[in-house]
Order: structure tokens, then C-alpha cells, then sequence
């Protein structure tokens, strides 16, 4: 049962005025935005239409709202960071099979792993006291109380339903109609993303990906003999649909997309309704199953959720793979996947490979997502690395040479670094990791050398002074090889 | 680092001698074995020589041990039931696609599903009372009362290294030598089977597998694009190494065998430990990975382990993938593999499929595991099991029609009954689901129609007056189709 919510086409074009204008500079940092009341009279619109608009933009990070004052293009006092630059959107694409990626970050991680680490900037998650570490617990302890025969006795096929039902409910929030037989619990999202290519594509098939993109994606096409196709992105506003449109008319054998448009890693940006509404219609048009993965999209720089690619499928085309981890339990193997039209094909995929997972931390996430503490966490984590993230992007200004550039999403837990011309992310990484300083190099998010120059941050520790230090003794080897 | 353990001639010698004659009749059912002391005379072997030899019979449901007078050929009490019959050894196996068989085990499941259960003969795991419950309900409050932020920490990559110590050390007694490196935990036996086979195969290959087999096991190949080539099995000794040798002759492609040796599904039978060295070095010198699935093991018949084809493995050619879900823990979805020469590739496609199991399964099984309670349980649910099994065979013996056939195995869940001519199992199983009684038809073990006339009984639940009147209303059945 899907059913695709009705976009409003209104607060978009509002938006795109806007964003235009703050982008040209015409709204320089710091003005004040009209306020929500002054918009509505502008443009004709509804109260809420204009606050969407404004939400939307704070969103994208180009607004920010102050406490009784409303909204302000955003300044993060860069004095003169630029942001990251664009890609050539109409390069002919590389299909590469990925043949060396494994080894590539088995090699990384061991070397990362080699060193106790001083500053962790390489971990995509926060800190494990941002997390409801008391709450789950306490739901583990209850669950194990109320069943003394729980872990003795096999948990149910299907799923918990309580959590698909929990997932459900949540998942209107980001403008989705999922029944819980809609849903099929994983271990995590990459067994999600797994069961969604095999249900899809057969080995030697070519699949399209966000370029630069999640390295464990790229491990998970070479592990099923897929190959993957780059499809430049934006680092502003993700998977550029022109280039992707592009790629369809000079492979006609893709048999999938993989995008993951809410604060994606690496680049961390979000991907506008408007394009998330013409990629569902691209990939449905050009009958090409549209994967979606959403792991960081919960942390949002505003309260209001974004929307999912799901929540423009009209017809089962898109297939959601979602984790649970980077935003409630890093501790807990759970994430889940919606899949379309393929629902019943994933669901006995998944089946054959893992059977259902284990009851008990599915009734403890269940427990969790159902209740208030849950959208209290959300917020709490969501401030805390937005403070993280923007402390760590002004000590970066202050202290990476200039020719830096970097953009800094109202969302996520990454930041993505371009260096200046001259300087390489590989080294930089080995001679932070020598003081005990974890990044990952741009080159781990690619087949190509594109990324050479690019290092991808991670704000979920809090930005210690020792964190700080590191970042500063990082500026200075980046400005000792330029 | 895998060391095979030399194996020891002499005492098989003395098994083949006593089990010929026990067969054949010469020595009938209640009659005492040579005292351990005679044999050592006898056969001039040492005491531990003669002992392994009456205890490998007693696996094999030859003898039986009565405390304080020896061993005796074992009597089941069955009036006139015959062990089921052997195959045609020597006839040409047709591979198959499997095309059909997630439909068909859907469909089983779904109608077993479909009404409570009176008796259930279905389900492959014992009554919850038999798991130890408590002892893993304590663990895991330990774990999560020593470590508050468990479930909001990433686990080790690589497994936890207390687990993998503990099974390293327990399977010391199979006979194997394991480091902890050479382990891999997963989500199950299932998901050890598909890192297995995908280590060792591509789409399209041919697998030798028993006949018949888990139907789980063709799923799995059925859901990676594998054919299986179906070898004929004794119900007495499982897999027959003639017929896998003529396979091999007939099908040079074969990419790899996959056997159960032990109390295998669903024969419920044991491979003599000829078979077992000849099996691994046939393997072995055809270049044909073995993967050994073990997950009824540790249910023998006496407290003296199985030795696993592990055991016989010098050069790392077996893949070994193990369950502790049947016989440990139902509600905790863990098993492990060693995967010899492919371990590394092996532990790769684990990590990218589904990323390493969470931590707390792991710490309150490895507690388990480390302690002397394992033991306990073991032997308690053996001894529990084995009553269940002998009883629910009785039963049959006692109700089923004239020509029923069946073998009672001296360790393991299942039973293996052979219906008379004329009776077919999949009317039997409808039939037995309208009044709530839950049996497996043969059908769902081949691709074949072979066993059409065969039914699967599980021994996993206490024999109860409405389980006893349940075995009695199906042989009724039975015998109304005759
Ligand atoms: C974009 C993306 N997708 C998927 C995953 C895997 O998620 P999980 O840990 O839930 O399997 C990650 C984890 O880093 C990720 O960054
Ligand atoms: C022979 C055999 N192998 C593997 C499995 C799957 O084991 P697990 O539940 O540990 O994945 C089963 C379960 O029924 C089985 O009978």
C-alpha cells in the first residue's frame, strides 16, 4: 500500500527564489530574511507555505533561524571559504567494477585502527553519550523481565511487529504511507542495501552511484560482482539528474540507482524536493529501480523532516533502505527496507540470507520509537553536532590553507573538504594518523582519482581542545605540502 | 592455523566388525556387548580403543549403554518396522535449477502457520523449557549492567574475541584446532552457508548437495543463482561417497559440496568416521571445496563428541559452518564459520553483507559457552531429547500401517519415516494440518519427487497425551490411504 502524498509546488518556487538570491549573494550572510507573515503577503501563499519555504532553505543550511527573530541567511563566519566546487556535470561517466575496493579499505581501516586515536574525525557516528544509551537499556532490561524465555525462543518470521509498526508511524513524518507488511527489518541498512541490489540486478550488471559515494556501497557492488557507474553530484545539492539523465541515454543496461539524498555521505548535502521529485519520475520513466538510502537524513538541521524519495512513489518504483543506527543505536544491528514492487522478493531474500532478526532488540527499538524520548534524543543529538559540525568547520577556516573550501550542511555528521590544488588527502591522512588524528581521505569514496583532494570530516565527538588541536596541527600539514 | 588430528584406524576396525554383525542379526537387538575389557583382549587394542568403538556405536544407534552392565544392541521395541530403505546408489543425479522451491517452502510455511498447533513434529527446535533460559538471561543483564553504553557502541569488527576464544576451545573437542582468527561469527548457520558458497561459487554453478537435504539449503542456492546436484544419501550413513565420486566423474563443474554430517536434516542419520576422512580427502583431491554444515552436532547420543570433517582437514579445503541455535540458544541468531583457505574472503563478503553481529548476543553466549553450565545443558537436553525421540518412534511403530519403515538415530531432533507404498506424504501433511498436527512432507527436501512417501518428525517437544493421540491419528490417516 503506497500511496504518494501530494507535493506543493508553491513553497518550492518560493524556496528557489530565494535560494537563487542568497546563492548570487544579493542576500548577503546575516540579512535578515522577510519575515514569515511579510512572504505570505508577497507571494500570495498560506501561512504554512511560507514557513515551509523557510524551512526548506534552513534545511539546505542557507537560513538559519534565531530565537524570536526569524530567519537569516546563514554565516559561518568563513572568512574567505568558498564552498566546494561543482563537478563537470556532462563528462561521460566510467562503469568500473570496483575490483580492489575491498582491499583498499581493509587497508584503511586496519591502518586507522592501528593507532589509539587522540581526535576521531573518521567514525560516522557521535559519541556514545549523545545517544539514549539509559533508554534502550532500560527497554532491553523490561523486554528480557516480561519474556524470561526470550532469547531461548526463535523470534518471529515477519519481523517484529510492534517495531514495523513503530517504523510506520514514524515514517509519515517524512511524507511516506507504509503499512508494516510494507517493511522488512534488517541488520542494518547495508543488508538492506544488499537484498535490494540482489532483488534487482544480477552479477556483471551495471548500477548507477552518487559520485563520490558511501565506500561500503562500493564494497557491497564488488561483493555481488555488480558494477558501478559514477554519476557526478553536486556537493550542494547531490546526484545531479541532468548527468544521471545523460548515463540512461548512454547505458541503457542500468538496472538500478543508488542515491542517498539526505545529508549523504560523503558530501553531506541534502538533495532539493524538486530534484528528489525528478529523479522518483526519471528513474520511473526510464523503468529503473530508484534505491534509496537514507542513514543520516534524521538529522536534520530543523525539526521538520525531510522528505523521503520514497514519498513521491506512486507505483513501487522506489525501494527505501533505511538504518537505524547512525541516529538511535550505533550498539543495535538494525535498519530496515521498504521495497515496492519487490517487497516480496527482498522479503524472502533477505530470509534465505539472515533469517528474521532476534526479538530482543527489535522490541527495544520497538519500545524507543514509540515513544516521546525518541524525539527527544532526535533533538538533542541534532543540536549537539550541528554545534559540532559548526565548530568544526570555523576551526577548519581558521587554521586550513587558503584555497581551502568546504560547504557546511544544516545537517548530518559530515563535513567534505576540498584542499587547495597542490595538496593530497592520502598523505595528509597518514601523517594524521601517525599523530593519532583519524580522516578519511577522499579517494576511499571512488573507483576514479577524483577525489584526491578532498578529505571527509565526521563531527559526532564533542570538539574537545585537543580536537581542535588536532584540526589545527591538521591545517598545518595541509599547508606544509601546498 | 589448522592442524588435522591424526585418526585412529583400530577402533573403526572393531565398529565395522560388531556393526556387520549387528546388522545383519547375528547379534539381535538386546544382546550384551563384549565387555570394553574382552574387546581390549580380543582385538588386542588399548582400553580408550575398545571404549571408542562401542561409544561410535552407540552414535550410531547400534548400542545402547546401561549403567553398570555395558553395552547392548539397542531394541526399540519395533514389532516389525524396518530402518528405512537405502538408495540406488549407482544411478545418474540431475541437477536442477530449484526454480519453485521459495514458493513451495513459502506455501509449507504458511499453511503450518495457518492454525495453532495441537502437536508440533514441525518445528527443528526443542520446547523452550529445554534452553537455559535463565543462565542466558543472567548473562545478558551482566553484560548490560557492566556496560552501560553497550547498546549505543559500535561492536568489534571482527566479532567478539571472547566468542570466538570460546567456540575455539570447544571445538578442541570435535577434533578441530582453531585459533579465534580463523572465526568468523554470523547470523546463523544460514547466513555461514551463503558467505560459504559465495566464497567458492558464481551464479550459475553446480553444487553437490544430499539427497535429500535442508530445504533451507536450497533456497539458499535457488536465491543465489546456484544449481543443485542432488547425491543420493543412506538413511544410515548419509551421503554416499560412491555416489559423489561417480558425480564428480559425470560433472567435472561440480564448485563445491555441501554435507551435514552429523544428525543431518532431514535424515537425522550420522557419517561414519570412514566415511567422514574419505569424504574430506576425495574432496580434497579433486580440488572441491567442502562445506561442512554442522547444526545438530552436539546432540548426540553420548556425551563423547562428534568428530567434524574439520578434524580431517590438513590443507584448509573445509569450510565449516556451524549453528548454536538449535542446540543453545533459539532466540539468539548465532553461528560461526572457519573457513579455511577462503576464511579471509569469507570474513569480506560477512563484513560487507551484513556487517559484524552486535555485541551483546555475542558477550552472553560466550559467558555461556566459557562455563561449565554449556555442559550441563547439553547433556540434559540430549538425554531429554533422546527420550522424546524413542517415545515419539514407539508410537509410530505402534500405529502406523503395516510397511511403515523408519530408523531411530541415536542423537539429533529428527526422525526419517518411510510410508508405506501407496501413502504419500503431502495429503498426509494437509490432512495432519486440519486437525493441528504439524509434520514436514518428504517433498520439501529434493527437487526430486523421490520422497514423496517420506515424512520428517521433529523430537524437539515434550511427548504429551495429545502429542501421543497425535501420532496415533496421523498413522490412522496414514492407513486410511492405504
Ligand atoms: C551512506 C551509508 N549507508 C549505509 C551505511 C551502513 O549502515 P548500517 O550500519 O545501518 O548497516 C552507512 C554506514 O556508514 C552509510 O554511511
Ligand atoms: C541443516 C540445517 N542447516 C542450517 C540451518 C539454519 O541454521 P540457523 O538457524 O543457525 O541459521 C538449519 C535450521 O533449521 C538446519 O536444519
Amino acid at each position: 500500500m503506497e500511496v504518494a502524498v501530494a507535493e506543493d509546488p508553491l513553497y518550492q518556487r518560493i524556496a528557489q527564489h530565494y535560494r537563487g538570491a542568497i546563492r548570487s549573494g544579493l542576500m548577503p550572510a546575516g540579512e535578515r530574511m522577510p519575515s514569515v507573515r511579510s512572504l505570505q503577503r508577497l507571494h500570495q501563499v498560506s501561512l504554512s507555505t511560507a514557513l515551509q519555504a523557510c524551512r526548506r532553505l534552513e534545511d539546505e543550511g542557507l537560513l538559519e533561524a534565531r530565537p524570536r527573530s526569524g530567519y537569516f541567511v546563514r554565516s559561518l563566519r568563513r572568512a574567505g571559504m568558498q564552498p566546494a566546487s561543482e563537478p563537470d556535470l556532462r563528462r561521460a561517466p566510467d562503469p568500473a567494477q570496483y575490483v580492489g575496493i575491498h582491499d583498499r579499505v581493509s587497508d584503511f581501516v586496519a591502518r586507522s585502527e592501528s593507532r589509539p586515536a587522540v581526535a576521531d574525525f573518521g567514525a560516522t557516528y557521535a559519541a556514545g553519550s549523545l545517544y539514549p544509551a539509559d533508554a534502550l537499556r532500560a527497554a532491553a532490561l523490561r523486554a528480557l523481565r516480561r519474556q524470561p524465555e526470550l532469547l531461548v525462543q526463535p523470534a518471529p518470521a515477519a519481523g517484529d511487529l510492534a517495531l514495523r509498526t513503530a517504523i510506520a508511524r514514524r515514517a509519515l513524518d517524512g511524507g511516506m504511507q507504509l503499512t508494516p507488511d510494507d517493511i522488512t527489518i534488517t541488520h542494518g541498512c547495508i543488508e538492506a542495501l544488499n537484498v535490494a541490489l540482489r532483488a534487482v540486478a544480477q552479477p556483471g550488471d551495471v548500477i548507477a552511484v552518487e559520485s563520490p559515494t558511501y565506500y561500503g556501497l562500493l564494497q557491497v557492488l564488488e561483493s555481488l560482482g555488480l558494477r558501478a557507474l559514477e554519476i557526478p553530484c553536486s556537493p550542494h545539492t547531490g546526484l545531479s539528474i541532468e548527468a544521471l539523465e545523460l548515463a540512461f541515454d548512454t547505458h541503457p543496461g542500468i538496472k538500478a540507482v543508488v542515491a542517498s539524498p539526505d545529508y549523504n555521505n560523503p558530501l553531506g548535502c541534502v538533495m532539493p524536493d524538486a530534484d528528489k521529485a525528478r529523479l522518483v519520475a526519471l528513474c520511473e520513466r526510464r523503468q529503473v529501480p530508484l534505491i534509496e538510502d537514507d542513514t543520516y537524513g534524521a538529522l536534520g538541521g530543523s525539526d521538520v523532516p525531510l522528505r523521503a524519495l520514497k514519498a513521491w512513489d506512486a507505483t513501487g518504483n522506489v525501494i527505501r533502505c533505511v538504518s537505524l543506527r547512525k541516529t538511535i543505536a550505533p550498539g543495535l544491528r538494525l535498519g530496515w527496507v521498504s521495497g515496492g514492487r519487490w517487497q516480496a522478493r527482498i522479503h524472502m531474500l533477505k530470509f534465505a540470507q539472515s533469517r528474521a532478526n532476534e526479538a530482543l532488540p527489535q522490541l527495544t527499538m520497538a519500545e524507543f520509537m514509540a515513544s516521546s524520548a525518541y524525539d527527544r534524543h532526535l533533538q538533542r543529538l541534532r543540536r549537539q553536532v550541528k554545534q559540532q559540525r559548526e565548530r568544526i568547520a570555523e576551526v577548519i577556516d581558521a587554521s586550513f590553507p587558503a584555497g581551502t573550501r568546504l560547504s557546511v550542511p544544516a545537517g548530518g555528521m559530515l563535513l567534505w573538504v576540498e584542499l587547495p590544488p597542490g595538496v593530497q588527502a592520502h598523505p595528509l591522512f597518514e601523517a594524521a594518523l601517525m599523530r593519532g588524528i583519524r580522516v578519511v581521505p577522499g579517494t576511499l569514496f571512488s573507483n576514479t582519482s577524483r577525489f584526491e583532494r578532498f578529505v571527509r570530516f565526521s563531527c559526532g565527538h564533542p570538539v574537545t581542545r585537543e580536537a581542535e588541536q588536532a584540526l589545527r596541527d591538521l591545517g598545518a600539514m595541509a599547508a606544509a605540502q601546498v
